[in-house]
């Protein structure tokens, strides 16, 4: 399937890793020039090399903390209009709802809302000006199935889902689309990083918690970073600009609810 | 991209026109072997023998109403194994809730929630066995935002919409998903078919009729059938494994809900 | 509280037992007069000359199949201008998805979805008149959450479902509201009835099989009759009719999604 | 209707005017002892003063910003173990999101989600300890619905809607509740203030923009501040214990989706 995005720019919060990664390599092969972004140098300059070396596009790296000004800034300069937008970051830990305090709000709604709609609000205008625009937040499955260890995520998650939503009512009529992909549980490193969480909570041995995770899925196993870096891609295609306000979630088939 | 379905075979319920023959035609891109059916043979052939010419890909037409168990066994015949099936219908005419009468619900309800169970039936335990199987269905955004003159069509989508769901908690395992496209105002015949119901409710000309139409979408345009049948490719592909119990509106963002 | 409703009439389908009659003492322990149905003459003698017996409101029977034209008609009879009504009726017995057959279907519709709604072409037009109604439906928490085994159940209520919402944005600018309850897991024969078809597929006792019922719902206990009972009564108040659309779940807290 | 909570306790954030001293009127008529807060000593000492001579319950009121910690403490001074908590405050000013700031969404996310829930974390243990609490939040149509003048307003809300919704799953089974009510244009000083806004935004008068406000409104008027107290009221009552994790919508019906 052609996606019609060849020759297209786009800047990927949080691509050096993990999913961010597989969306910036689903892109890479449609042909679109890429901006990543991360924190930590090693794995960016990594991902800019491999993605280089595999592809025929132009693709640079912006270091640093995505929902900073600082980092707003350099991405602007690396990319003054960008067509395409990933939002994308590390979620906080899992913590018991009585240990919270104001500076983990802060930091968790800095990182997961204040930031990521900072940076919008520098790309959003020029993407309805040149009437194209694909923005796509990964989020997280809980924000519709919350977990009250994950509050800080999903209480943060959900804020960015509403405005999202409401957003993009106003820009669909310029061909700018704003939808999020709700992930659960891929073999990733942050699924790597849960289950150390849950070995100590729980006791068990790390298999056991993988194999937890396992069971916690319909389909019988973890999701695949590819399968979603190419949901990403599709919905940043040409022909996905009737597709707009929507949270697609590749959770396996999980979700209990039947909307 | 390469959606990994080269070589598989689908079976598509009311692909002769509009949505569904935008479906096959998508598929005929990716190498998907096609059994197509309509209620109109000049339609079928028309479609059959126009994805047959322009492709590689076997394509063959089974005509009449698919929802009843004779098309069903013909559709059998022609392919006992399908990897993929759309369902799909035509929708039944506005109506006031005050004119509806039991022969009207029976014939709603075989059209859009009891004929393509039945078939669904057939096919559905090969696809666990073989371990692939995609399985999506053309429903309408009214399933979740209801307006009173379409009662017949949503009250039947509405019970099919519950019915997938179910099932696709029990099939995910198997790699077999069970997904819905939900639609609104396409520039298909069907929309030409409401525009004319208004002129004569609201006593406008047609370009009214239209205009309204247009009005009524965020997106300031109506869909395009080539859009919800790439959609639809996307949602068969080998990499779509993962998501499952999803209903994708493709309605230009109109929706007002978050969820 | 003083509901507002003193000297109203209702017609409550599906009241001899249960829910439907936990429904009834509600309404007339707040002075409505009644009119009680269900298909089992004794049940039903025993619901009217009980509630007749502990109160000061007018309570007659109507005995028969809720769903009939028949009955209709012996409830118009009976009550030509009901200001509330409840629609219930017992759902079907599980089934699994591959042994559903079209009489299953059209059973299973007849009851839950057709019916109900023939009745309301009666009296809906004349609530609008009168500008006061009140319709609540008892649906199940499954319209949310489906499972296939209930599948005859939750196509035919989630058809009900969208149908009564599309109702409802027609009918509350006349002060008529309608509204559905999504009961989980009462303490109702209902459920004893549930837990002996859980003994059976799964060879457990029926103490063992009620402890898994009460285990499902997070509440930690199931609901009791008289809790739905004046959640109904609070949705038919006076003071209720800003309140429309709504799908009210009682289920001890238990449904996973957000909304 | 005998509600079952005579002699019980209730705090109320944010119930000097409008929906929050409706639905302290709604308890003090069910014998409920109150303490009232507001920013504002006037209104909130008039508040308790009519509410304290038109019953026989006890009244104090607490002055103050409810989303800081003096005022939490205060109100645990003056109530260190309430049955009943009204999670309810003044919302954010409309504003275009280009002209969102850091500081804008601190204020709006500590006012309507890390200050209620900073409340919470002081109040729930208790209330499971003690087996019965009812916690309800007034938030706001448009977190199922949003529209981007509003981004702080939903933005935070709908995070207090997901954390709560999480928190409620942990406490059922405790018999503590928490519910949401979801209100959309009530006849207060808030939708006179709108008015007022929608004045200046769009060069009408003020009788236009009251009269919007109704158009807006499927039921055709706004609601009452009486009906959403009596709503807050029954979701308090005891026979509401299983009914948890509920967002009821209360908007004259005009929510256009189905859930």
């Amino acid at each position: 399937m052609d996606l019609g995005i060849a020759g297209r720019t786009a800047v990927l919060l949080g691509s050096s890793r993990g999913l961010g990664r597989a969306c910036a390599e689903s892109l890479a092969r449609e042909g679109v020039n890429l901006v990543l972004n991360g924190r930590n140098r090693a794995d960016l300059d990594d991902a800019v090399a491999h993605i280089a070396a595999n592809g025929s596009v132009k693709v640079v790296g912006v270091v640093g903390d995505s929902s900073t000004q600082e980092v707003h800034e350099a991405l602007m300069d690396a990319c003054p209009n960008p067509d395409i937008v990933l939002l994308n970051g590390q979620g906080p830990s899992p913590a018991r709802f009585a240990d919270l305090d104001d500076s983990m709000w802060f930091d968790a709604l800095r990182q997961a809302l204040i930031g990521p709609l900072g940076y919008l609000q520098r790309v959003l205008p020029g993407m309805c000006e040149r009437r194209f625009g694909r923005v796509v937040a990964i989020s997280s499955a809980m924000v519709k199935s919350p977990n009250s260890a994950m509050s800080l995520s999903h209480g943060s998650r959900l804020g960015l889902t509403g405005v999202l939503k409401g957003l993009s009512k106003d820009v669909v009529k310029f061909n700018v689309t704003i939808n999020q992909i709700l992930p659960e549980r891929f073999d990733t490193a942050r699924q790597e990083q849960m289950a150390r969480v849950v070995m100590k909570m729980k006791g068990v041995t790390y298999e056991e918690a993988r194999a937890e995770q396992v069971a916690s899925i319909k389909a019988g196993r973890l999701g695949q970073a590819t399968e979603l870096g190419d949901a990403f891609a599709f919905l940043c295609s040409a022909q996905a600009g009737y597709i707009s306000g929507q949270n697609l979630q590749m959770d396996g088939g999980s979700y209990e609810g039947v909307f």
